[in-house]
């Protein structure tokens, strides 16, 4: 077969029904006899609930259901720790807590009755910081946890005989936010539940079996009594994964009713109930030796998950450790501490950790390169983790292009010309900066399994059905499955059909999340086509009397060379595949789980079947008036492997690359005792296009030995160094070092300022 | 395990939602934006359309699309001949037959644009009758066919030797008509395209595949493009498995639209879009030895398709043979025409054309017995075939109870004490009759196929998920496929839940006919379920590093006896299933394709796994003065191999023999100039309650080795001995035999005094 299918930017096969506005997000879906449901949320970040008067709201013409904390279910649910319950009962823990819940006729009618519950609360001390909440003696937010809600002590090698062996030594603390995961839709769901009992929900979500767990444990009833569908989900962003109370509350009022629910938060509800990335402050001492190499790297991370853990314990453990694997790095030792605050609860978002250390790291080794007088792209050149190699944690590097991503970024930004001397004239700064990173394409670590499984049905019309769980959420899973499919199959991309994930005939599949599903669903669609084709081909050979190496298949069709009488259409084949003595349709189940090892108690394994790499290069103009700092040019170079579908991988990097940007430079959460303060796209800025450059980006093939084709998982990689690049390059353009994100027009002058407060005074000294 | 699930008499697993009004069926749907069809029908039984003048309709405001036979798909669609178009264009064929299409914003909006549909027809002549249809010289309703859907001819033995041996030979001429399903439910469909441009079709189907293939020709459009889900289903008799054109034209509206549309019959729709059961006119000439056994048949069969000839020759194939495979005949004839008229299309009826054969065969039977002195009892039981033989036909038997069928009804219907003498006194006057019957379980002759595929998932709670494609329309093919399932997996039934048939996600299966599904896909469940214990059983003999053979599987456990340490919940291995290195849900696909063998040229061959066979008896009373003919006692003996479930046994029976009892005295469709005159349930007198003896029937279980637990076909053998024994009891009652059904108070009359004015012609002479 030619590689004309795989490998070929392709419109996404999704795209018809969305640009036609006709695709069905949660929200738009109607079913007969549908009611609508609002929230009402804690104003405080810590309170008890005295009491609760929703006769009011009862009494509202057009209420249909009033429900408080107590109605719910008391089993405790969570992805680890057991701590949340559908609504809250008896305290509330942050502002936003979701305390009570009105289903009425109209969405209007729901919003109206909320305003008549009245919720005494007693309120109780806030502990709004990791360092308030880690304090001695502070109130347990959770009880038994002194505000911890995980923590994790890696160390190998000789640490403190790295240091001594040193020529360069830097040390700072860096403070990175919380971001928003900004997704066009916002949380939504339909819920109903049919005259035998049984729940469907129609969830935008990323795993449609997390879903249904979830929902079985904080409903308290059976998994096979709940349906999962997925609705058209218009982004993820890691904050769809399983964290989110949306589906919990829409099929909990579903089950109370027996009517169909909707429940679609606004931007505004988003903002409060969606779970944003985790913040962190991350200590970080690192040594360089005389030639580049990094002997030695000392971490001390303290996370904030807010009022309840979820996967923020996850999210931290990658930040502990997973950007050690990218470097031939063998003295490391981490200390990170997960702190309960009554902050909103953070967790899992794009990038999963990655970014709030390799923001510290690559900002450290442009500053101990700068300290021994070398390039920092050579100093990651120098310790960049090689194909073959395995990693200071038991990575396997099975394709790698860190060298050729950076020598492709180096390249591109023009970082020879431009990195020595910063460019611009007056108060108009220009700087180079660069970053690399690395990924994960699928993680074992979720429970000793990172498996995906496939059934391919062949139609009767030689055309494909595709079931899979693992959700497209715009990213472009379902078109990659589909030109896996075509390809090996020999028959065109039109010709496959990606159904939507729904848990009672879906095979069952962990979801889309730690860039898994190209990898992992890739190869198991590679493994059901070629199941698929064998079939085909068996029954052909026999059909035509010759040895199945002697047939051809191309173009759907499966031929005896030389023969002409000897040939049939796909489709024929097919049906004489059902239709005989014996007979089935071509009906086939393949699954691929990844041939990776779990880590062990100290964390050590090979937890991925491949691992990702990027490289990004910035150039900013910095205003020394205003403190504004603008990126003018953006270069991200993404090793994926092999891009199935280039248009979708460039996309894709470029809306890591956006969000990176905004987290640096824009988005910022703004608390005040614990209230969100801008939960809108007004106040919460993030980068819209006159805010960003051109972007760039190219992709680099390493061609990974367990990737079907060659690919592992794209543009994930590429949120991770834009932080680091961007404070490279400001460094590199004023001479000033931020370490709190966002870099703000603010800290920017602060920091002009106090540098020349320090040159004053030197000059006076 | 225990006996316990299997055997057990057990509500229907649909029953909940049912009971609860809340089941889905066709036209309960509501889709958002659903807009409203109706069909212009033609009141004419030959015309051809000089032209349409939709303008009218096409104004009147809230209507959507009008569109006429000319719009649609020029492509001809039919199970066997390729002859009818969505709508009719250029000419109409019979009174009924759609011309054309209104969808509007309402029901009532779209009838009422009915009546602005200007049709100009210029009649043609009708033929309306099979005589008039093969006369020689008569005009070929389709081109080429000289009015001839279907013929055969069959002979086996010597017919004319066997004659010249018997020792008595009689011969007469029935006459059989049509019935009119008279399910619950009429047809029904909502059909919507979506933003891809796949169809997605809700039906009342008896087969979602069959239904898919037949939408796939009609509309013209790749099998792949379709999405045939099943709706809850109340009832199909046959006329839901693939001739009904409800589907079609809803399906063809929603893809000329972009909008769902949905398109009910009402009864009187229904009566004329229905196909009603295929009548035929059956001359036979049967001779019995002294000693009581048949030596020679011979069979001529008229049966009329109307209008489209549909899957009626597949019913004029069944009455030209099957009921030869009861007995052990070796001389039979028969030659079979299907004759084309201008009457509305007939097909597939519940029986498939049995009760056509079986009432003059059954009714020879009693002529003759009483021609040789022998009671028909005796004379069925020395014919009967036994288990092991072989039919005059090929047909392998594996299980028989028709012997037990027959004593059975002897003794429940106190045969010995009334079949001398009839009772009664003055004009009431009793009688007693009996028939025995044969049916398939199963039929290869669909496409040499006669398998179903059974896709069976065990949930991480360790439920099970059934899918099949096979449809449950109220028989309670769900209910058998769970309980066969639960016994097999040793589960709760309430821990099985079978899935929607629907083509995306089902496994190919001919759908519920043929009295098929509980053979077949009762097998392919067993197959799934006992595939999926050795998964379970293999992986726990790993995880207590034990034998398979040493575990014990009982009550959703297994443990290992005398090991109580060794022991996990069903629920706790499925998730082992997945959660470990190499993982997968237990997900698995079990294909049963019957061991049977497709006829040849002959119609020689094993065409079904399995036989069942029937007996019932009836007692009647005859009111001479008025004629009405009134079953006072009903009993069946039914032999299904091994009842899965006898509640529903019983219950289908019931079912059958009310039907059976209807055709035979109480419906009729009548016509005028081939319009029907009486399309509704006042005129169209279903047998109701008062109408109705106590119906009693009873089991047979003859246990077939090809049944799972012994089982075969049910109860639909239970619909074709009545007539005949209601016939032949109203012999006994008053000595004339009628040969023509229904048996009205008309006909009793006049064969009374026809008797009447004999004897006394007799006595004058």
């Amino acid at each position: 077969m030619s590689q004309s299918i795989v490998g070929a930017s392709t419109p996404q096969v999704t795209a018809r029904e969305k640009v036609m506005g006709r695709a069905q997000y949660a929200g738009d879906i109607k079913l007969a006899g549908m009611l609508h449901a609002k929230v009402l949320r804690s104003p405080h970040p810590h309170a008890r609930i005295v009491g609760i008067d929703t006769s009011a709201a009862k009494a509202l013409a057009g209420v249909r259901l009033v429900v408080t904390g107590c109605d719910t279910p008391t089993r405790l649910w969570g992805p680890h720790r057991k701590e949340q319950r559908i609504l809250a009962a008896g305290v509330v823990r942050h502002v936003g807590e979701e305390v009570a819940a009105v289903v009425a006729v109209s969405e209007e009618i729901a919003r109206d009755a909320l305003d008549l519950i009245r919720v005494e609360y007693e309120q109780l001390p806030a502990l709004l910081s990791p360092e308030a909440a880690l304090a001695d003696g502070a109130p347990e937010i959770h009880a038994g946890t002194r505000n911890i809600g995980h923590e994790m002590h890696i160390e190998r090698g000789d640490v403190d005989a790295g240091f001594a062996a040193a020529a360069a030594v830097y040390e700072a603390t860096y403070d990175m936010h919380s971001q928003y995961p900004g997704y066009l839709e916002p949380m939504a769901s339909v819920a109903t539940q049919d005259g035998n009992g049984r729940l469907t929900v129609y969830a935008s979500t990323q795993s449609v079996f997390l879903a249904r767990s979830r929902m079985a444990e904080a409903l308290d009833r059976p998994a096979s009594t709940i349906r999962v569908v997925q609705a058209t989900t218009g982004g993820g962003f890691g904050a769809k994964i399983v964290e989110e109370n949306n589906s919990l509350i829409c099929a909990f009022l579903a089950t109370k009713l027996d009517r169909p629910v909707r429940l679609v938060n606004n931007r505004l509800e988003d903002f409060q109930g969606a779970r944003a990335s985790v913040p962190a402050k991350v200590w970080l001492r690192m040594g360089l030796s005389a030639d580049g190499m990094i002997v030695a790297k000392d971490v001390r991370i303290t996370a904030e998950c807010g009022a309840f853990s979820g996967l923020a314990g996850d999210v931290m453990h990658v930040s502990a450790m997973r950007s050690d694997n990218m470097h031939r790095v063998t003295n490391v030792r981490s200390h990170a501490v997960l702190a309960y605050t009554n902050n909103p609860p953070r967790g899992a978002f794009r990038g999963f950790g990655g970014q709030q250390m390799q923001f510290p790291l690559n900002c450290h080794l442009t500053v101990l390169a700068g300290m021994i007088g070398m390039d920092p792209i050579e100093v990651h050149k120098r310790n960049a983790i090689g194909r073959g190699e395995t990693s200071v944690h038991g990575w396997q590097i099975g394709s790698t292009g860190m060298q050729e991503c950076l020598e492709m970024t180096r390249q591109a930004i023009g970082w020879d010309a431009k990195r020595n001397a910063p460019r611009g004239t007056g108060t108009r700064r220009r700087g180079v900066g660069i970053a690399a990173a690395m990924h994960v394409s699928g993680n074992r670590t979720l429970g000793n399994w990172d498996g995906s499984t496939i059934l391919l049905k062949l139609n009767e019309d030689g055309r494909v059905m595709l079931q899979t769980s693992e959700c497209d959420m715009g990213q472009g899973a379902n078109t990659m499955l589909s030109q896996i499919c075509a390809q090996e199959m020999g028959i065109p991309l039109s010709h496959v059909t990606v159904m939507v994930p729904d848990t009672d005939t879906s095979p069952f599949c962990l979801g889309s999340l730690a860039s898994r599903v190209t990898i992992i669903s890739g190869n198991a669609v590679l493994r059901a086509a070629r199941e698929a084709k064998q079939k085909v081909l068996a029954l052909a050979a026999e059909k035509f009397g010759v040895e199945m190496a002697s047939l051809s298949f191309a173009d759907g069709r499966i031929s005896v060379p030389g023969q002409p009488d000897k040939s049939a259409m796909l489709a024929e084949i097919a049906r004489l595949h059902i239709f005989r003595h014996g007979g089935e349709g071509i009906h086939v189940r393949a699954t691929y789980d990844a041939p990776t090892v779990m880590h062990d108690a100290s964390y050590y394994g090979n937890i991925a079947p491949a691992y990702s790499f990027a490289a990004q290069a910035v150039e900013v103009e910095v205003d020394t008036c205003t403190g504004r700092v603008t990126v003018i040019d953006s270069f991200v170079a993404d090793d994926c492997g092999k891009a199935i579908n280039p248009l979708a991988v460039h996309g894709q990097t470029h809306g890591a690359t956006v969000q990176a940007i905004g987290w640096t430079l824009y988005e910022h959460l703004r608390y005040e005792d614990g209230r969100l303060q801008n939960g809108n796209f007004a106040d919460y800025t993030m980068a819209t296009a006159d805010a960003l450059p051109m972007l760039r980006t190219d992709l680099v093939e390493s061609n990974d030995p367990n990737g079907p084709f060659g690919a592992k998982g794209a543009s994930e990689t590429a949120i991770l160094p834009g932080a680091a690049a961007i404070a490279n390059a400001v460094h590199h353009a004023i001479g000033v070092r931020i370490h709190s994100l966002p870099i703000t027009p603010e800290k920017v002058l602060a920091a002009l300022r106090e540098r020349h407060e320090t040159e004053k005074e030197t000059a006076h000294a």
